[in-house]
């Protein structure tokens, strides 16, 4: 028996779920310096989202025990060895990715404080604040709740079902691994932090993935795993930086420039494969018709929401049409995928475009039939900026299911970026 | 990470499979109390056989490896803790079942030589001495040759490939477990020892047993997994004993006698739920025919070959010709049980017999399906006497399948003791 660990594990208060500052996705570090460089002084509000109204969160997990967990994220600083990483190492093929002034204002930060109380069920659970501080906040909160609802589903199991129950959710990520493995010229990633069963699970299922697929695992979004596991961390940009640069426009051209001026920026930033787009904020289609000439020269779009066959098809005619030779594209692909979905979208694809895959909740989280009553089957909860500098925001995506926003605003985006009828698709995750 | 275990556990020359001579079937220490009561100076001869020819043991299994294993096991002797066991345990609810001579006999025991060569494709196993050493042989040698073999076609799987093999035996051992848990009124013992996947793997089982059935567990045949685990060690008496008398038997008189005589002495000796008769060895209907009175007043029946349903409706009227209520009495079912056959017997005799399983190389060893080539599938692998005083013994069983001995003498044997045509029945384990 290894006393020492024992003894070591019973001197914590509780568990904590989220340990380390880096225990989140690489974009959002990529999108906090970019906004610590452009727009440190807006001040947001983040929300937590439940799109599952059916999972009644504040009725499974206990609000004392998700304060202890949120507030053990705040006690959380940057460690000496994750500084040295950030600093030292290579992220998308380029040193010093974070500038020194970054890495200063980083190594001291400390989340700012939570709102949090019960409401039908489920938490409101807001953050306000600088952006640059505040955004930070959202995968340590995600991951929190995904893990404390697993846990809550868990406690009164006993030691051999639990031990089957792993055994079960092993063989299922285990023959996933094996199907994908037969696909030639597959790169997938792992994208599951923020909804993943829990941190441990999350690490086991990318070292099953690094087994299953070698070469053709290409790394994680994960900065903590990526540093344990020594891979790459992978991630771009997210919906934050247009909804929020959008709120902030003073006008209706400067809202409509909003989603070019973010990359405007990003581009002075990032080269090579950091210059992926996120279309679909205010819809694909219309983003890609009025999109400047420079933006052709990107190397990929990212594909996360709406019909992704459909979407994919009309970047690549965008791109023909830019006289852009598809085939040095990149699409990634990141929306609610799994196994079947992954496998389609490469027999239609492959060859015309370059492919990637960041594979999330199926991946970390598919518990999915495996115990009583399917309380362990994955749901969609996000945290997003809803407010800033007190004007709300609006995301309208290529799925309405996925919309969010006051209603007079989104029908004033909808008609400013004239987004027609959409087609709903049911989120799973 | 826990230093000392890591560097005790480098410190072994070889990872032993047999580490106690209690690691073995209950019914082996009875007997061979009884045999160094009744017949100490009897020289028999064990002999490995393996009835599937298909598994070429020899060519899986390293000589020099079996020879450290072998050798380890002559290393052995009793424990103080094995003792104190074995002294002060009450065993089917009786105190002091092992007298103090045997004891003192049985602690300064060390296993005799064993002889090993190759010969075609197989192993030529055999323990030449006096029979209360040499009859302890046969657990320990079957055990390490199955954990040989297991380990043979493990050692060159990865961890994650080893981590899922081990996910889905676990998850079909649970299962097994879960369809079981439903039959009314069973009674269910592990009798896996000698055919087990490895020790780590049963001891992994009896636990998941004792889980999933709570009461309806009743046992292992297992000492040292009884005394580890707080569980009755379960186990009568075997196939061994009527076949050295019978060897022995100086006249066609005596050799019909001499399964009776077994049962005389072992009467003596024992009483309840250890008077079971074990009647197959020269065939179950002549054997019950051909009984004395006294027989019908034993508690049971254990049924290890031949057709299940039809020994079992024999015994039940056997039981009635002489004016017993079979309600009363006790069958034991042990040959090559697994789910279907559990339920299908319970089905058909709860009610009208009392009955028990004794579930053994499909509870410790179903591995079937899981590796490419179907390496781990199950097989049948015995250690028997063959020889005693310099005569050959003889088997019929139920099932000629199982049948061994020099063909004149089971001629011989069969003829005397009126056994007419057998129906053979494939041996799966």
């Amino acid at each position: 028996m290894d006393l020492a660990t024992r003894v070591w594990n019973h001197t914590w208060k509780i568990d904590p779920i989220v340990r380390s500052l880096i225990d989140t996705d690489f974009y959002k570090l990529l999108m906090c310096q970019s906004v610590f460089r452009n727009r440190p002084d807006v001040n947001v509000t983040f929300q937590l989202i439940n799109r599952s109204h059916n999972v009644r969160l504040a009725e499974l997990i206990d609000e004392g025990e998700l304060r202890e967990q949120l507030d053990h994220v705040r006690s959380l600083s940057l460690t000496r060895g994750e500084s040295t990483w950030m600093r030292g190492n290579t992220f998308y093929g380029k040193r010093q990715m974070f500038s020194p002034e970054f890495m200063e204002w980083f190594e001291a930060l400390r989340l700012p404080p939570y709102h949090l109380e019960k409401k039908d069920g489920q938490f409101e659970l807001t953050f306000e604040g600088a952006w640059p501080e505040v955004m930070l906040w959202e995968i340590p909160a995600l991951a929190i709740i995904m893990e404390l609802r697993s846990r809550a589903v868990l406690k009164d199991m006993g030691k051999f079902e639990l031990q089957i129950l792993y055994a079960r959710a092993m063989t299922r990520v285990w023959e996933k691994g094996q199907r994908l493995r037969r696909i030639e010229g597959l790169r997938l990633a792992d994208f599951g932090t923020r909804r993943r069963h829990g941190y441990l699970w999350q690490d086991w299922c990318v070292q099953a993935m690094i087994e299953a697929l070698g070469d053709k695992f290409v790394g994680t979004s994960n900065c903590l795993i990526a540093k344990k596991r020594d891979l790459e961390a992978i991630g771009t940009n997210a919906h934050e930086l247009p909804m929020v640069y959008a709120a902030l426009a003073e006008s209706d051209e400067e809202l409509l420039q909003a989603p070019y001026t973010v990359l405007e920026e990003w581009q002075e930033e990032h080269e090579g494969n950091l210059r992926v787009i996120l279309p679909d904020t205010y819809g694909t289609k219309t983003f890609l018709d009025r999109a400047p000439d420079w933006l052709a020269a990107w190397t990929g779009i990212r594909i996360d929401s709406g019909d992704p066959v459909e979407n994919t098809e009309h970047a690549i005619r965008w791109w023909q049409a830019h006289g852009q030779d598809p085939r040095e594209k990149l699409i990634v692909f990141s929306d609610g995928l799994d196994v079947p979905e992954i496998e389609a979208l490469h027999a239609r694809f492959a060859g015309r475009v370059r492919l990637t895959y960041g594979w999330g909740t199926l991946l970390t989280n598919d518990f999915s039939g495996l115990v009583e009553g399917d309380a362990l089957a994955p749901f969609s909860l996000v945290c997003k900026a809803v407010e800033a500098d007190g004007r709300p925001t609006v995301k309208l995506s290529d799925n309405p299911e996925k919309a969010m926003g006051p209603k007079d605003q989104v029908e004033r985006y909808k008609r400013l970026f004239g987004v027609g009828e959409q087609v709903g698709r049911a989120v799973r995750v």
